[in-house]
């Protein structure tokens, strides 16, 4: 096997920290510009809240995690900043976008600003100690389970007639409460982490295909309907690696092993036999789905896999996650990576070609290429010191 | 020049009428089916009210302006019928969407259920003289324009920092007020005739490139925005066959001369020199767009620009225009149609290959196919007509 650390720790350091750090940071109002083109070019100036949390947060890691870097607590403080002076509403909701200078585009229509928001803020406390951020991050967390039943709040369109849970709310609060353990009480964490699992793999997760539906019935039923047939492999497959991590954290072996079985289901099933890829959105009946993107290939789905097969590989050591592992990796790497201007590309069309030509914009901003690289060099690191050690 | 009116006037009548009589009749509920796959076979039964619209006032068009076809009849009272028992809120706003049998699913959140219900009601009006039908045509055109200011309602989630205007509102409008003529005071048709042209022409059409704008400022200045920058090439090219279709009721040749000028404008910006066809949405400062479907080719958007070059043609005869005429109609002729199994496919990718194995679906019913082939069979009848006068 490569030596994969390295190329992902360098790529991390080398390439797309300071593509960021040279190009996103909005020195006149604060907080960070997304909209880069593939040179890195502000083309737009509007501040997507969950972009601003997302950024936060990850430079707040790097701090905590890779170094004591002032330069990365500096920029991480920038988006906090930006977001508690000009991201909430009175109620604590958080807005979905502000203009530079932050005066309010979007309303509050969902909970992803809220969590990124609380994500950040619980680590820039981590790495500050300011309890007044630290509280703040829990304030948030108490707000969004408030609004678990309906996310959408006044914004809500669809009727209750046939009602239908969404996975994205287990998914992202398996991955929170962890990211919050440091704010919260003990019992409500491992309360949390119950609840996730319990909707994530026994609820969404189908047992007779293996699959992660994106929508299910209140009574975990299957509905014949666009929703109730949707699958978006790269938010199942992302969702299994936060279960690896839950199973680590509890000694379940039992739990990582169903978590791999799931991966390499999902691969099996939206992999582009054709052209290379995994599908974004797919119909589990194999129905035309609602999305006009559904062969697109993007550049998360395909990052979140790498980090869900590398730690797999990491806890249960199975052969054929090695050669899924190169699979992905040579499709990945070959297609979405930039050595000329830094960063990733987000967008290919299904056979592979660049679609839209940017680094961020109102989806993608400095989230999942520095995360998966930072994950993936520390799932290789591990797996290659005990193959050394092995020898 | 070939004899197109034929082709027009069979494909609609043997090919895409056939296919919408034998597959989106719902026998037990009423109304229509509209997630049809390539053969016809329904593949979900959820109703989108503003496809129920369209399809009432298809067959109720075809009734008024073909042949006294009591079948035809019948199937626009199917729909008429539905609407009225299931469409309607408390408040005479049409939802988005209904279970098969007449349950609300999506709230009433945009105007174009509305607008679909009124040019239903309206011609199924005139093909029964039904005097109730008639009333809520006008009752649902005014509710339309009480609603003008603010069409999503409490669902509006933009705030007013940075307010723009929507071109589908005069759009719409200047076809609408035609469809309902015979409904509305004549001091009312024509103040909204040039309320919409004022605007239209005016206001979207940008002076400088003669390309319509989706979005403009309240002021009518560009505003350098994801939305500000956005183009619709088929929107614009469909907003000028309204146009050419006011300006021959008003004998109006400046009128007819510059939405001819502008749907040249948007084809050759909007045309793709690598693989053929109209581009669905652009950036009009060729910065990557927010849509991620941009670069696909939709049937309508072909269509449309085949009947706005027919009238185009039919009423200035400039040569350029068959020039265009001959490129557009190779390629949609060649990529959309399905002799096999009636109607269109509706979704290619870039290459021109089909997206989506379907017939019909959310945003796809029965109106732009059968609504062209009447359109371009009546132009190029009275184009061939005078060309045989000529001989």
């Amino acid at each position: 096997m490569k030596k994969y650390s390295n190329l992902y720790k360098d790529t991390l350091l080398k390439n797309v920290i300071p593509f960021w750090e040279k190009n996103s940071i909005d020195t006149v109002n604060g907080g960070y510009f997304t909209c880069l083109d593939d040179e890195g070019k502000v083309y737009d100036s509007d501040k997507f809240m969950w972009l601003q949390g997302r950024q936060a947060w990850l430079f707040s890691m790097l701090y905590n995690k890779v170094e004591k870097n002032n330069k990365w607590l500096e920029i991480a403080k920038i988006g906090v900043d930006f977001i508690c002076k000009h991201g909430m509403d009175s109620n604590g909701n958080f807005y979905f976008s502000t203009t530079c200078d932050g005066k309010p585009l979007v309303q509050p229509y969902n909970i992803f600003s809220d969590c990124f928001a609380a994500m950040a803020f619980s680590q820039y406390a981590i790495a500050t100690g300011d309890e007044k951020i630290k509280e703040l991050a829990k304030q948030t967390y108490r707000n969004i389970l408030k609004k678990k039943k309906n996310p959408k709040g006044v914004y809500e369109k669809t009727t209750n007639a046939r009602p239908l849970k969404n996975f994205a709310l287990p998914m992202i609060l398996s991955n929170l409460v962890l990211e919050l353990e440091d704010v919260l009480e003990k019992e409500e964490v491992e309360d949390t982490i119950d609840f996730s699992i319990r909707e994530v793999m026994g609820v969404f997760r189908d047992k007779n295909s293996g699959l992660i539906y994106e929508f299910v019935g209140l009574d975990g039923i299957h509905e014949d309907s666009f929703n109730g047939r949707l699958l978006n492999p790269g938010h199942g497959i992302e969702a299994m690696w936060f279960m690896i991590d839950i199973g680590v954290r509890r000694n379940d072996d039992n739990l990582i092993k169903k978590a791999t079985d799931t991966i390499l289901k999902i691969l099996e099933y939206s992999w582009d036999t054709k052209y290379g890829g995994i599908f974004y959105f797919m119909d589990a009946y194999g129905k035309p789905p609602q999305q006009l993107e559904w062969d697109q290939k993007l550049w998360w789905v395909h990052l979140e896999t790498l980090v869900a097969l590398s730690k797999a590989y990491e806890h249960t050591r199975r052969e054929e996650l090695i050669t899924w592992y190169e699979k992905v990796h040579d499709y990945t790497w070959s297609h979405f990576s930039d050595s000329k201007n830094g960063e990733w590309f987000g967008y290919l069309n299904r056979q592979g070609e660049v679609l839209l030509n940017l680094k961020g914009g109102k989806w993608k901003g400095c989230f999942h290429v520095p995360r998966a690289m930072f994950q993936c060099w520390k799932s290789f690191e591990k797996i290659e010191t005990s193959i050394k050690t092995n020898k």
